[in-house]
């Protein structure tokens, strides 16, 4: 049966330290024993939604169709905050109904999502500390062997949307901020290529808060070892960066630190 | 065979930064090609027994019967400690005779006991700094591909037990202590309901050292954002932490921290 | 089809906070779905092309004839520099052609080497900045299908070697320093016991900076607790190290400190 070999990935707030995420596995393999788990990260900073719902997003689309997403990052859980199961163009996800499965289910197409309110998909004794384990491996697990979405839960319309800063076209500038800094110390901004539109042959000229970067390299070794520049990233988002470097850590930047894109005055 | 496809568990205080976790599972997968490896942790503080027994202990019962669980703390590696593996109702366990497996085998029901003598189980040349790799992968590796776990070693009947420091009823309340301090900073103490039952029905109050925590909660959801809180955890140990906060930073606790429960003077 | 099972391993200095090591997996999974993925550490340090290279040579032994190592330490990530498919007595080995690959491919023989010339076996729309999920990840899994390597590349006869300082006999020692620092502390330093011969059946003894150490033990275990050692350690280089606690911290030793070998005073 194909759906027995689907592959799980995890993406959570654990860190590796205590087993949790090990114990999650083990729950998932005793019930889906062909699934392929992949962990994508357990290091989003604790209760950190916004930052778990950026790196999923950066990771759907490299996954085959019919991959099961499990992301917790749940600081309401034991709360009345619903728990979710998506179904999108591109395999399911699964998590707290808090924004963090939005930007990544958006992006991959939503068919039909559903409130997972039936217990008798859960472990037995259910926690109200630990739905990791408890709720959303048991159900990930059903997924990976082909269950129907819709033994799992009730059918709803609508889910909790995460809000993330958009860029602004503001006196002849775009001004974006860093939405997450990366373990090189990279700055990812909000800026994507669709709002430099207006700019659209334009030689621009991006700063980070009142330092002037330049214009937008195509790779990282197009300038000198320990020198800044910026770039189209990896997600295709607008990247302050420096060469072998830290940005984070030579402009002191952090997510909300703002990102300007002008014209440049010299021509192109 | 069914044997060939058993999880095996790997619990390490190696790090994950040298390649010595890839490489035990690179001898595992080679002696047993079908084996699903799951990594619970390999954080554990070095050479801390007892956080990796706990840790080891909390983790078994959320994996299917037969999995082989590798542990390896090891400080006393190359001296004459004995080298185990247990067979249990749930499983095996593999590692240093150190009380790293105790807690954990005692839950899961021992059977058998053997002591690892048999060098023509291990690799070839074994070293005396690396048994993880020499001595127990191999035999891990031999367990999950279904082989007698008397072809292993010598029967034995006894085994280095940890002794962990137990709650003690005294002038009215039960005196515990913090065990061990999770990644989100919560306190996990060794306080477990069968402690309290000459409280049953009794409204009860947690302090954690000279502080009042106040009566035991069902999720971090019930108190406000960054207060304290006393529940029963997903070990079902009493814990103390802070909502979307660390209790260990906030308090300035660690293990040994002395933890107390009181009947409450509020009525029920 | 048997090589349809192949490990791959993956080391990189990508840490594991950002999901980039995940991401990676699913393109290979989704090409090679039962490629068997081992990570062997994502914790080299930033851009270390040397230490990455260390830590893959000691891990490619321990790993079956026909596993992909996949290595991916690349600050020349969208230069000009060459990709590399390696094929060896021991495997294969992928990535930047910038030494990372050269210490551990010696080791397991050469057989044929290829430039990753052909854009047609990596992903659509290749970026400049993330060849380990454009470029290497596509070709290892390729590689893990049992695909022909000339297939992916054009055949070449050389690549960058990485060059380690070598041990030098100079007035009756041998003058080395530490290459590596490990996750206990430990010292892993660039002697090996080929460059003890001159001493064979002598007593020996080693210094670390101007601290005297002591003769060579078999084991941690053979001094005091906290005392300092120096030993044969598991990749078979001299390393020092103090018995539960780490060397690194009480000698304030790093990569370069010096290591020297002596003919001992004390009759053996």
């Amino acid at each position: 049966m194909a759906g027995e070999s689907r592959i799980v990935t995890f993406l959570s707030d654990f860190g590796e330290e205590d087993g949790y995420t090990g114990i999650v596995q083990g729950v998932i393999l005793g019930r889906a024993p062909d699934a392929r788990v992949v962990d994508l990260t357990h290091h989003v900073p604790p209760q950190n939604v916004t930052a778990g719902a950026l790196v999923l997003d950066s990771a759907v689309p490299y996954f085959p169709d019919e991959t099961v997403h499990l992301a917790v990052v749940d600081p309401g859980v034991g709360s009345d905050r619903r728990a979710l199961a998506i179904e999108t163009d591109r395999g399911f996800l699964v998590g707290p109904d808090n924004g963090l499965l939005s930007i990544a289910s958006r992006w991959a197409g939503i068919r039909r999502i559903v409130d997972l309110d039936r217990p008798e998909a859960f472990l037995q004794g259910t926690s109200r500390t630990f739905h990791g384990r408890d709720v959303f491996a048991p159900v990930a697990a059903r997924l990976a062997r082909g269950e129907n979405l819709e033994t799992l839960g009730s059918l709803v319309s609508e889910f909790v949307e995460l809000e993330l800063p958009k860029p602004v076209l503001q006196g002849g500038s775009v001004e974006g901020q860093v939405l997450y800094v990366d373990h090189f110390g990279n700055l990812v901004s909000n800026v994507r290529r669709e709002h430099l539109v207006a700019f659209r042959g334009r030689r621009l000229s991006v700063s980070l808060d009142s330092v002037t970067i330049g214009e937008i390299s195509t790779h990282y070794g197009a300038v000198a070892e320990g020198a800044p520049l910026a770039l189209w990233n990896s997600w295709d988002h607008l990247e302050v960066a420096v060469r072998n470097g830290s940005a984070a850590h030579v402009f002191r930047a952090t997510a909300e630190t703002p990102v300007r894109i002008t014209v440049s005055k010299e021509p192109r």
